[in-house]
């Protein structure tokens, strides 16, 4: 009989985040791509574009004109999906509804619930050129306390005019990097929506994390702990990817943040990116250091990336914490703060991974294995590409 | 106060086949469009082309030469992402452990499960190109016999080679259509990947359906009923959308087949198609004349998809049905048949809905209302604009 060989044989893995697979078969790389390509990326921008509506001094589409900002700058969505107006009441009668039978069971297929939220943009940097990735750690630190600022003050706004029925809101921070992830604009810049609720994914993984804290059996001696002492899923994991090495692709050792492919990874260079020396839950608790060194891990991630395909690596990047009202209330939170990236290129520049038809359908699915993708990682420049080539 | 208006306000929605929500923000289609558009597809094809590997007669990148098939044609894929060797032993120790301490509780971690499958190719029709909208009702017929012939022979293969560790086995039949979609060449095909296992989106909605005929109040007495007299989740919720009628696409009286935009829809176009007379759990259950009205509504729905914008409408389309060993064994299975079309357009046969950032972080959005979707696919012609160009 044959031995399992991780790196030749098709098998699943379970995401203990989301309680989800995923299927891996590792020898599919090896069929040849006769599908749809990506266009190149022009990756020669001006420093300033007049037609941008995020770069310094510029008319955005709502009316307003930007200030001439020189770290980063935040402003409300002129577009949000979300709205902060105070919550409409429902109809005593669901207006789909055709019976005023309210014991009819099946009404229950038909539940809608409004909400309420707020959509905010920030812009990263006032060069238009730039990216995370070439941008300096300083620059960096001025994001990172740039989302921490959001953070407490949607947890005030979400706070003081009260949740609805929801006891708790989510301040979900994220960028999507590149036309491929559906971003508009290439001017660097993220988003965060506000919610007055916990949307599924973050719901999802606070359910597990904090079933880890209840039930997980008594982790090994020399892992760090998470409040009360009790278990902490997700330093536990990063605790032993530094111990097995062979998924990490950054860390310092300082700060205490490292970045892996995860061993349930779903797109083929997905990054998590987490605290390992000890339980944080909120980008509240990080200290001054572990700004900078979270800064620092962040741009290295970022350069490895673009240096993997020399491109501008498309990606949906975020941030899962504690969610609202702040952890200073809940001091107990199993939540602890990670980052996702997910970037859905495969093979090339122009070459992506598709998740479509069995993986809408079945699950997850991916072609190369995490490890293979984290030593791939690792085996680039850390000197950003654009850099090299001046 | 102002009352809920579906149509105008943020609200949130629940899926009840996987227990997950859609943020639904009905005002946002208002907002410009500046980011990335598709590139138009050639809709002029020849009927046989000598480089595609699907047409009659050619020969495939494995070696093989495709018979010159009159119907249907089915082979095994060449780039498998299964293999239907037998399961690899697990070594004693994982692989990527460097602890022999098997009571570790951070093994937990680190699981994987070697798996055992077959993927395989349907070719629709010789005809390099037809999609299934346009094909004859007949043709599509043969299709759907085609996948009923897979079903029933994977699931006596899993069965007979034994399914390992699992008891149940699962056949994933679906089509990627258009090169947005992934799909590699344009010949009309679908796929099917038959599993050693139930994979989490089937086991998920398997798991709500059993609930909700273990635990669901008595139905209206007008509702079909599922198997020993039970609560059909999918009946139900099929029985009281015709009767509704807003979110009803398609409807064929006479087989009992209806189209509809789910309540809970991730996709702006989404499409769930599923009976509504009575509880069928997978192909192997369809009466002729059921055959004959599913092949009329798909081909009904798909015409309505392509005449929206004008263009080949691309799409993930699957179906989830019992699992194997089939049904026979398990008469009171709560599973029911149903088709799910996952669309990826929203305004134009070149802007599609980025299901990225948010959406892959906190839960699915989407921009319209199913009403408002549906409502838009009834509006336009049942006769396909190719044949109307003619
Ligand atoms: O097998 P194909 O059509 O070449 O591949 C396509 O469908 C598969 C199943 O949904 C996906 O895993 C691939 O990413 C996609 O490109
Ligand atoms: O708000 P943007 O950047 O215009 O829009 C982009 O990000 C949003 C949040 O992930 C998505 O809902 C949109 O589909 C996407 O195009």
């Amino acid at each position: 009989t044959v031995t399992f060989e991780p790196n030749e044989h098709p098998h699943r893995r379970y995401n203990p985040l989301l309680g989800k697979h995923v299927l891996v078969s590792p020898h599919r790389t090896k069929r040849p791509w006769k599908g749809q390509t990506e266009a190149p990326v022009l990756t020669k921008l001006p420093a300033y574009d007049p037609e941008c509506y995020l770069c310094p001094g510029n008319a955005r589409s709502g009316g307003d004109r930007n200030p001439k900002y020189t770290e980063t700058f935040v402003f409300e969505n002129d577009f949000p999906a979300l709205l902060s107006d105070p919550l409409p009441s429902m109809p005593d009668i669901h207006p789909s509804s055709d019976s005023s039978d309210s014991s009819n069971p099946t009404a229950s297929f038909f539940e809608s619930r409004p909400v309420r939220g707020r959509c905010k943009v920030i812009c990263f940097h006032p060069r238009h050129d730039l990216t995370l990735a070439r941008m300096d750690e300083e620059d960096i630190v001025h994001v990172v306390e740039g989302w921490r600022g959001i953070y407490e003050e949607e947890g005030a706004m979400l706070r003081s005019t009260g949740g609805g029925d929801e006891a708790e809101g989510h301040v979900q921070i994220f960028e999507n990097r590149g036309a491929m992830m559906g971003a508009s604009a290439p001017h660097p810049h993220g988003q965060v929506w506000s919610l007055s609720y916990v949307p599924d994914e973050p719901a999802t993984t606070l359910y597990h994390l904090e079933k880890h804290a209840q039930t997980a059996p008594e982790p090994p001696a020399d892992h760090p702990r998470g409040p009360d002492g009790r278990p902490s899923l997700l330093v536990s994991y990063a605790w032993e990817e530094v111990k097995r090495k062979e998924r990490v692709v950054e860390i310092d050792e300082d700060s205490g943040w490292v970045a892996v492919v995860p061993f349930w990874a779903t797109w083929p260079y997905e990054i998590l990116l987490l605290p390992y020396k000890r339980h944080i839950s909120s980008l509240c608790g990080l200290t001054p250091e572990e700004t900078r060194g979270l800064a620092k891990v962040l741009k290295r991630v970022l350069v490895r990336f673009d240096n993997l395909f020399s491109c501008p690596f498309p990606y949906s990047m975020g941030i899962h914490q504690a969610p609202l009202p702040p952890l200073a209330s809940k001091p107990d939170s199993s939540a602890s703060i990670h980052f996702h990236f997910y970037p859905p290129l495969l093979r090339s520049a122009s070459v992506r991974k598709f998740l479509v038809g069995f993986e809408m359908l079945g699950e997850a699915q991916r072609d190369l294995t995490p490890e293979q993708a984290a030593e791939k990682l690792r085996s680039v420049s850390d000197v950003h590409y654009l850099e090299r080539q001046q």
